[in-house]
């Protein structure tokens, strides 16, 4: 048995689990499981590790690993995702993988695909491997810490850097980073006209507002001309129709009308969810109110804002029930890849916590500041009429004062505890999770509830730091890129939807991300198995979901602008009532043409966007054009020779094709 | 001197005028010509034709012309337009035509290519070649006739037919019947549903409206993945790019920065253009309702709608000079593809005659009708003031009277007139201009004022009837295709913004395109020169200008029915005056939510049809995708095998690559 040592580019581990199986059967299966990996070629080495599981080493033989890299390749040129011709000299002996994630989108490859393919087929928790908890690659763990330092002394990360984020976990993961780091860059454009509009601008400025819509669809149009240079840079152009098959996804009887029939079942859900978390969130607000409007006691500034934050807290929760039925919803989809799947999952979950977190801000900026006169004391009489006492002091109808400064205070709450929320559950809560897991399995073999393979079985003493740190990463959860990328598409939604609210909001977004591009590299690191390797074209649909937001911006900051640009300064200045009643009233009646007007300004403004950065185009882009079309002519070049070798050697020097010199053609 | 005769895919015709040039500068410049068409292996027949005028018949032998369709197919290859390799066998004897126009494109680019490219150059009216004045291929009239009377026999034509309209014209005139095609299919349904309004719906109906604009929607989708099926059934997709350029192009200091620069002057002068026509317009229209109003002798019912008449008629006329500055402006912004340029120029004149077009129908709908009372008494008296009498009777305030057909009527007047009069420019203005060109040579001949040609060089008896066919092709306009398509777009735009005043249009227009579609070949094969067999990827830009009228539809439909949907049925129900002043009001001010409400509803439909239709796609496009893996499968598997016949031929009996069953890859 060799020795099983620091990083490795030929090794995939599987974690096997056999607590819920009987030894026979549990022995039948694991014999099973061998037999598949080594009739691919795959070299196995078992370990034991905690909880009765077993940690099986599947390693490939240089030449296995080779051709299946190579295999790959000619797989690419075939669907055409690389234009290049993989050397047919290389056919028989195969070729080393270019950067770490190469070689291991291979072994995972090997290990994972149907045996059709030519893979051993380990799908885990899936079908007869129920058992298997995991397949994962293992850390290079200096490799990472190399990359952490470098990144950490970097301002902004280049496309060499994303490369080597590339190298180590595969293109997937390293897209989310090159659109975190494009749309930190975006940022800091809103950050510095935040701070002018806060000094120099009237509260709810529509100046303001218009300038960061635009910056937003400038953000969004170029991220799609990067997104294409990205693909073109890392030769993933078309990998979406190349993947293989999802484990039971069903081709049987099962057309295109029906896949988009089903997709259309979405609707009816969204629209149970949206009255489900809209029910939760109008009775969590309407308490917070009256709290804040009826109760007089001390610390009243403080509790005031403590419904919002424990509705922040807690929505994550109340969600989990419709997340649920979401990701069965996906199932039910039907998707063809993994892939697809993992993106419609995350899409939904999108969907609700938009709901979730921008319903309260549009309550207030909607229902609560402009009609709260009528709404709240018509709620403390129901109150009082539930409650049946006179709670709190009596407050009357004219008692009750709107706060302006509500709607800011809230988004406030809202994305800050967010943030804070968000930051704790991936980085702090995960670290206490391990420490306390440790804790209580040291203490159970302490006070022998367990017996400690250790014991049982102890390590090879030239392994024992290997093999720990893998158990560690055995008991880690998988890494999900499209949680990530949802959380900024939610935080981008903040921005384009809510900006003249609070101009100084993308000065806290800045800072977030800043320490969230490196805090999600350090996560990925250390508090997630390593990542298969997996390639995509970018961040798919979540463009879309972007560019949604910022259409969805343009009206509801053109409401906001109106009502709270115009309507509070009138007031002040209009002393008498019926003149306010007026003017409230014409406020109401011009805000379908403000918003009518707001929309068509932004979508005028991003048709010129458009038509700007399209017409500029990207130079990287057309570059490559030129390259492939002389890669062709070189292959072409060759080809002809080739023939030209077979048939008659004397015609050689004249090959009819480079006497073009220009290769433009036609009209 | 060979003998010149009938149908020819090896002859391309130089039309060359002398009538500016003294003899001796012609003939040194004619010569130059000789040899420049020489120099690329061209044969010259000379003969003479009309007016001081010679044709310059050019024939490729065999075998210039295959080496010429096979370059073409390389350099395709090249530009991965096609991905099918070209065997390399036939690179020293060149492949013929698969049709007409494959072999006409090569003949096209053999004379008129730059001699960098391969070509004599031969650039009609510029630089030295002004005195060529075109340069054409010659119609096969016997295939003409042919098609032309299949398709009389079919009511729709199928992808079968189309490719018989690629095949003699080239890919450029199929797309565009293949869109009046799918255009002409799409008709049928408003035309179906418009009968059912008519009959059963109320006057502006919103349901019509909405379904309409729905189906305006289906429609475009569907084109769009129809035009991709196309491109790659005739093996263009990609072609843009490939393109020469343009004779005049300047790529010195020209950065796509300056190009999107020069893009951007097009805002003022589509600005100064609204206002030049905008102000013709308003006066005639307000010449028009005077005349209607204050006008009351015989025949007020047939002269109230001649104005109008008169202003659709004359319209094409005032637009001309604007239409030279469109050309100017499109020169300068320096299209690298005569294609690029054409089609520049054809969307300003869209623009143009958008203009032109809508705007009394606007004028009508949202000024005249709603602020008739207003306006008209107030020009009625500023006449006065001008003419100083008192002209026709003595109308007051209140003998004014809305009409609310006339919006109606405006829009029957506008597009009749203008379907007729187009028919009658494309087809009857220049069968007559030939007929009485042909009279006036006659006359000219019998009176000497010319000498005939014919005295001078009589042709040879067998050449004559060809001769004179030619003679007369020679004298004939060149086809813009992107004209008729700029028409059928006017068309469309009809229908997106107007439907609900008219719901019959569409009949009219559902008859109009059967003849059309008809009639737009006769008059490619009679009265215009055969156009050059160009290629290109679809209908263009011509696809957002749709999707925009299909978006301002949403407003302007919305907007009729509002306004009139609902006041006029108001101000009948409500007496009092009081009343209808406040019904009028609140229809004013409810105005901009209906559009709001009508443009959401259009949006959400829209994502919802682009949803479908892009989840459902295209069966073809799938399969064609199946097809291309195969071919590369294939060629590879060649490769693999001839490189190893090189190396060591037992290998060959175990090609790695045939064991993959299925080509998916990846996760």
């Amino acid at each position: 048995m060799s020795k099983l040592q620091g990083p490795l580019n030929n090794v995939y581990v599987i974690h096997y689990d056999f607590s819920d199986t009987s030894v026979d059967e549990a022995i039948a299966q694991f014999t099973d499981m061998c037999k598949d990996l080594t009739q691919v070629g795959l070299e196995i080495d078992v370990r034991a590790s905690e909880q009765e599981s077993l940690l099986v080493f599947v390693t490939a033989p240089r030449d296995v690993l080779r051709l299946a890299v190579y295999d790959l390749r000619v797989k690419d040129y075939f669907h055409s995702i690389t234009q290049e011709h993989p050397d047919a000299a290389f056919s028989d002996c195969g070729v080393d993988g270019d950067f770490e994630a190469e070689d291991l989108l291979s072994m995972y490859h090997l290990v994972n695909w149907s045996k059709a393919n030519g893979g051993a087929a380990i799908t885990p928790g899936y079908g007869k491997w129920e058992n298997v908890k995991s397949i994962f690659p293992i850390h290079n763990e200096s490799a990472n810490a190399a990359l952490l330092g470098h990144m950490s002394t970097r301002l902004f990360l280049g496309s060499r850097d994303l490369d080597r984020i590339r190298d180590l976990f595969g293109v997937k993961v390293a897209f989310y980073f090159a659109y975190m780091q494009t749309y930190f860059l975006f940022l800091s454009f809103p950050a510095l006209t935040g701070v002018y509009a806060w000094l120099c601008l009237p509260y709810y400025s529509p100046t303001y507002a218009i300038i960061t819509l635009l910056g937003c669809t400038v953000f969004l149009e170029y991220w799609k001309i990067r997104e294409v240079e990205l693909c073109i840079r890392w030769n993933v152009k078309g990998v979406g129709r190349a993947k293989v098959n999802r484990f039971g996804h069903s081709e049987q009887g099962f057309t295109r009308v029906t896949y988009v029939m089903r997709q259309l079942v979405q609707l009816p859900f969204f629209l149970f969810a949206f009255l489900c978390l809209g029910v939760v969130i109008t009775i969590v607000f309407a308490v917070e109110i009256l709290i804040s409007e009826v109760y007089e006691g001390t610390y009243t500034g403080y509790l005031e804002y403590l419904p919002t934050i424990a509705l922040a807290m807690s929505l994550p929760y109340i969600n989990s029930f419709l997340e649920d039925a979401a990701v069965a919803l996906a199932e039910y989809e039907n998707h063809r890849t993994q892939d697809e799947y993992n993106v419609s999952v995350s899409q939904k979950r999108f969907i609700l916590s938009f709901i979730a977190n921008y319903l309260p801000i549009l309550l207030t900026a909607f229902v609560y500041v402009p009609m709260g006169d009528t709404i709240v004391p018509y709620l403390e009489g129901a109150l009082k009429q539930i409650l049946g006492t006179p709670a709190g002091s009596q407050l009357g109808k004219q008692s009750f004062h709107q706060d302006p400064d509500r709607l800011r205070n809230e988004m406030i709450a809202l994305t800050v505890t967010g943030q804070l929320s968000d930051m704790f559950e991936e980085l702090i809560l995960p670290y206490i999770m391990e420490r306390a897991r440790n804790w209580y399995r040291r203490y159970q073999i302490r006070n022998a509830y367990l017996t400690s393979f250790e014991a049982v079985a102890p390590d090879d003493p030239t392994e024992k730091a290997f093999l720990s740190s893998v158990r560690r990463q055995a008991m880690l959860p998988q890494y999900e890129v499209q949680e990530d990328i949802a959380e900024m598409v939610i935080q981008f939604g903040y921005l384009a939807l809510f900006s003249p609210v609070w101009p100084l909001i993308s000065i806290g977004f800045v800072v977030n991300n800043w320490i969230e591009l490196r805090s999600d590299f350090l996560k990925i690191c250390f508090e997630h198995q390593r990542p298969h390797p997996t390639r995509t074209e970018g961040i798919g649909p979540w463009v879309s979901s972007l560019e949604t937001l910022a259409f969805l911006g343009s009206i509801s900051t053109g409401a906001i602008v109106h009502m709270f640009g115009t309507s509070f300064t009138e007031k002040e200045r209009v002393g008498s009532n019926i003149l306010t009643y007026l003017s409230e009233w014409s406020s109401w009646w011009t805000l379908p043409v403000t918003i009518l007007v707001s929309e068509h300004v932004f979508l005028v403004l991003r048709a010129m966007v458009r038509f700007m950065l399209q017409g500029i185009g990207s130079e990287f882009i057309r570059r490559e054009k030129e390259n492939e079309l002389n890669r062709r002519k070189r292959h072409w070049d060759m080809q002809v020779n080739m023939s030209k070798v077979e048939m008659e050697p004397s015609t050689l020097e004249k090959p009819r094709t480079s006497t073009m010199e220009d290769l433009l053609i036609e009209d």
